[in-house]
């Protein structure tokens, strides 16, 4: 299967760097990121995107763009993973639309164009007979679509609830183990990497919710938006609320809760006891699914990291070979 | 699609219970326990079974045998939950030969068959076009086969290490909870239903050392048989032991581990720090994956239990419909 990838940060590094040492049955065959493309229908020498972007700051030519390669014969199926932009989605929203439209397949771990048109693109992927898939959109490596599409069939699913953002549980975990303030804490994260420069839309809980949205529009069909999520960060957690959780044996993490018979869709900091599954360390997530016959079930794992959302990517192009080709 | 049950125990009767309560569409052909069958194409009314196990210690009638049920031509596929026999795999052995060598699907719980023969039955299943699916086999509402085989394609799994028995779970979770000796804890597990009049199968290792062959056989196309296993149950784990590791902050599980690069299949006694995710309570079952790109997965859930059970066998069941119809 020939593959484009639009996108050439931390998630699209991981994916080429993946698909060079791997011996999958796919061939990379376009390149853009946002100051260039390439496109190469033999495979591209993967090696050489790494050099040219360490020489030029562009994995590509500039005139070559990422809508060249959309628009192009060159892919079987575009791997979409420029950063979110949760008010517009664009440019991606574009880049999926097109794609699909020429009945390509598509997989992306950009969460603004699957929280604000899932409905659209999954419609306009069903009447293209292709795939739209984005595991990777929530969650990290977890393979939390794929166990809600095959691995629980029949049941049906009640709640979700999870340690969905990485960045916001190490803040937390590192107050409570060094007692550091909140602003401490986030320094600390922003120095490891863990946080970005401005990190309200992790700490304000908005990368939660934009996966709860994403989760719940998936599982249960609804099209739900940001704006029907009641949101609270951790950003206002005191050293004071810390020390007294832990003074009951408790601990406070920031969860996403999505309960539909409750109508609810909420992200706030909540108070778990010592032994809850979802009471997990550092970066991890950890989501679990409350259904009527498995009862409850845990899924945790790491919610970032390049090669690690490669792993999700590359899994949905893998079965989505699979799944096309009729392999049983 | 048409569907056989073979076995009316606390699993075959939460397949049924669910068959008769959810909206599947599955349809109830044939059912048989060891006393006696019923075979009725147009449907079975499933209360009918309840009533006449009730009254009569059989849901069928003496005349129809289960063997006459798999070699009818009442079902397309075939559920397998006749109690395990770990030495031959028998009768399970021959009803799955049997139903796959007719060309139907066969869903099972029984881990004897697959441990003993999963090659030969996976060849069998493949020559003839059908499917064979055993999710039920191990760790009960864990979609864990599910996730392996679709949710991490791509990935190298480097190891499986888990809490895969129910039961010795809840023993040594009660000696730690309420320093109760293996004897007091292995009672009150049989009391509550948890643990068998004779526990051997249990708390000596071999349900974990059957699963570990069943999920390493799966993953790495080994032929791993029991014999290959290390194993040392939990039956001489004293109350000192469980109290020195309080002590030093860390918790005794029973752990089944499986690493390929060493060799290694082994189920013993091991100590996990108080926040390792494996260190779960009562009846759970956890299992961890360690994979090279998304780094270590854990799978959190009920073990065992009726409805547990058959959400593991629905799902095989409605994953084969949805996959050999060819829905996408």
């Amino acid at each position: 299967m020939r593959v484009a990838l639009l996108g050439f940060g931390s998630v699209g590094q991981g994916v080429a760097r993946m698909l060079g040492e791997k011996d999958l049955p796919l061939t990379l065959t376009a390149v853009a990121d946002s100051k260039g493309g390439v496109i190469n229908p033999g495979g591209i020498p993967i090696p050489e995107l790494f050099s040219r972007k360490t020489k030029t700051g562009s994995c590509g030519d500039p005139g070559v763009s990422a809508m060249d390669i959309v628009e192009s014969d060159a892919y079987d199926a575009l791997v979409e993973v420029t950063p979110t932009n949760i008010a517009t989605g664009e440019p991606a929203l574009t880049h999926l639309r097109t794609a699909l439209g020429l009945g390509r397949h598509v997989v992306t771990s950009n969460k603004g164009p699957i929280a604000l048109a899932h409905r659209e693109l999954m419609d306009l992927a069903a009447a293209h007979g292709v795939a739209l898939r984005y595991e990777a959109t929530v969650c990290g490596a977890i393979p939390i679509l794929h166990t809600l599409e095959h691995g629980l069939l029949g049941n049906e699913v009640r709640a979700l609830v999870g340690v969905m953002n990485g960045t916001c549980n190490y803040i937390l975990t590192r107050m409570e183990d060094e007692g550091l303030t909140y602003d401490q804490a986030l320094g600390e994260a922003q120095e490891m990497g863990y946080a970005e420069k401005d990190p309200t839309y992790d700490v304000k809980g908005l990368d939660t919710a934009l996966k709860l949205v994403i989760l719940a529009n998936t599982v249960w069909g609804t099209e739900a938006g940001l704006a029907d999520v009641q949101v609270t960060g951790i950003d206002l957690i005191t050293p004071e609320a810390i020390r007294l959780a832990m003074d009951e044996d408790v601990a406070i993490r920031l969860i996403g809760e999505a309960v539909p018979s409750k109508g609810l869709l909420r992200v706030s900091p909540r108070i778990l006891p010592r032994s809850h599954p979802l009471l997990v360390e550092g970066t991890l997530n950890a989501v679990t699914v409350v259904t009527d016959m498995a009862g409850e079930l845990t899924f945790i794992g790491k919610g970032a990291g390049s090669v690690e959302t490669a792993s999700a990517v590359l899994g949905d192009l893998l079965y989505i070979r699979e799944r096309y080709a009729g392999r049983p």
